[in-house]
């Protein structure tokens, strides 16, 4: 089945102690649509400027993403530009131009709007709510979000979470939403807000699964070199929905496999600058990486 | 068979956000011995003043440790005091008075000279490296050790690294020790330094072992409330080795369960202050979070 995806699709300059790389592709949209690319169909809905280079739209096109939902819009492309810290886990935004995005509405077209699996990757809650409301009783809705918005839009994000029935956020956004300080409480409470499925990112640590048949405790694929993480998170959620929507049978049944499968699809996103590594591996690269998993926490 | 275990027998008082605890039974040899206990039989090196509390020793003498290689001497016995943060990720020693402990030189009983297990709890290296002397043809050697010595005794503990079979140190000591962010390439640099399986420790995040059949990943058990950290790296590596020495079959057949085993018992160790919820324990409710990890993790 297929997955639509909205989020930010964006050109990002990216800054780290070893190199720079001005204007690679990149947004929450761009990597989760990639990631979930390798299982089966995606819609992307987004913005970009009449400035996106016309190798990116190849890009999106080369995995087979349907462009029906992406606004060519005159003026600027969103454009963010970051830097990392010698050990890759803190980061520092230098610019963000928000360009097309300012006045950015999804619009979903007609055949959009019946997708069983919906993402809402990371953007303001007030545009994921308004994808959501052009959505026909989709079958499986998630929602990545950012301390952003736990700052600037909280009622929005609460009025979104009531409306999912997963959400994905790291420890961090955890323990802001909840301010508690202990990771397994705070999910309970976040199970509170609604969603019947709670997934916590933990960077290098993997992530924990929260749902009706208990925790999962999901391992992160362990990496010799991290490049870049940026779109990491939105690698792994691409990837968790991807396989979801590929497989049959319920989501209590898929769901821990499916982040196993964002978990390794989120390792190739790490290894290069932006979609660089993520777009050069393969399903049959992925699938090694799931067994190798497997041998690696089998006891 | 039986396990060895040297290393500090302590005093700790112990400062939370929560509550204050004086002069609790605490030291690395207390808490992997009792954690050991569990699995079969130990043998206790270590030295206490004549302060040391009778009830103590019954404590110890309750969980069939061995004391005969306890050394009971005038003077004052060993006191650890430390504060922890919130979160409990970060404590600062408060005060440490060696009292007896300042000339203490670990002599063994002809009965552990041939004890086929053998933990180096946490303790300078060359008292570690005595201890060692003294045994005749170990099965398996394990030491622990903490950030004191590198910054002390670096030269004492690359000695002592050579003639292990395995190492366990914690995150922050292993990017120490090999100057290496990563913890993939660390592992592979202590390897070099001499033993077959390296453990790095992550506190919540649970522990990775290598080893010639390669990397593991274990998980550390869910705890909803952690009162005191204190000791749960010891109670691990007691916890390990205790499972190891209680097994048939080859180390490398074993070393994956002993550290989820090590994992369980480190659990308990974080509930109460001190010792009070590890000797509270039992092998049943050890067994029953073994269990659950192994439906925490399963995909």
């Amino acid at each position: 089945m297929s997955v639509l995806i909205v989020g930010t699709t964006a050109l990002d300059s990216i800054k780290t102690p070893k190199a720079e790389n001005p204007r690679l592709l990149g947004g929450s949209a761009s990597h989760a649509a990639v990631a979930a690319s390798f299982f089966g169909p995606v819609k992307l809905v987004g913005v970009v400027g009449d400035d996106f280079p016309r190798g990116y739209l190849r890009l999106y096109r080369g995995h087979g993403i349907d462009l029906e939902g992406l606004q060519i819009l005159p003026g600027r492309t969103f454009h963010w530009s970051g830097e990392y810290e010698a050990n890759m886990n803190r980061r520092r935004t230098l610019l963000t131009e928000l360009g097309v995005f300012e006045t950015f509405t999804p619009t979903l077209p007609n055949s959009h709007q019946k997708s069983p699996f919906v993402l809402l990757a990371n953007i303001a809650p007030s545009l994921q709510q308004h994808v959501l409301n052009q959505m026909a009783r989709p079958k499986f809705v998630i929602a990545d979000t950012m301390d952003l918005w736990l700052n600037i839009a909280l009622a929005e994000l609460l009025k979104l979470i009531r409306r999912l029935d997963a959400l994905v956020l790291n420890d961090s956004e955890a323990q802001q939403l909840t301010k508690e300080d202990n990771l397994f409480i705070a999910l309970g409470k976040i199970h509170k807000l609604g969603p019947k499925y709670v997934i916590i990112k933990q960077g290098s640590h993997g992530s924990v699964l929260s749902s009706p048949r208990g925790v999962f405790l999901c391992p992160a694929y362990p990496l010799r070199q991290v490049v870049d993480p940026t779109g990491a998170g939105d690698s792994f959620v691409g990837g968790l929905m991807g396989y979801l929507a590929s497989t049959k049978g319920s989501i209590d049944d898929n769901i821990r496999r499916a982040m196993i499968y964002g978990s390794v699809v989120a390792s190739f996103c790490c290894e290069g600058f932006g979609l660089q590594q993520t777009t050069r591996t393969t399903r049959a690269g992925i699938e090694r990486r799931v067994r190798e998993l497997e041998k690696l926490t089998r006891f």
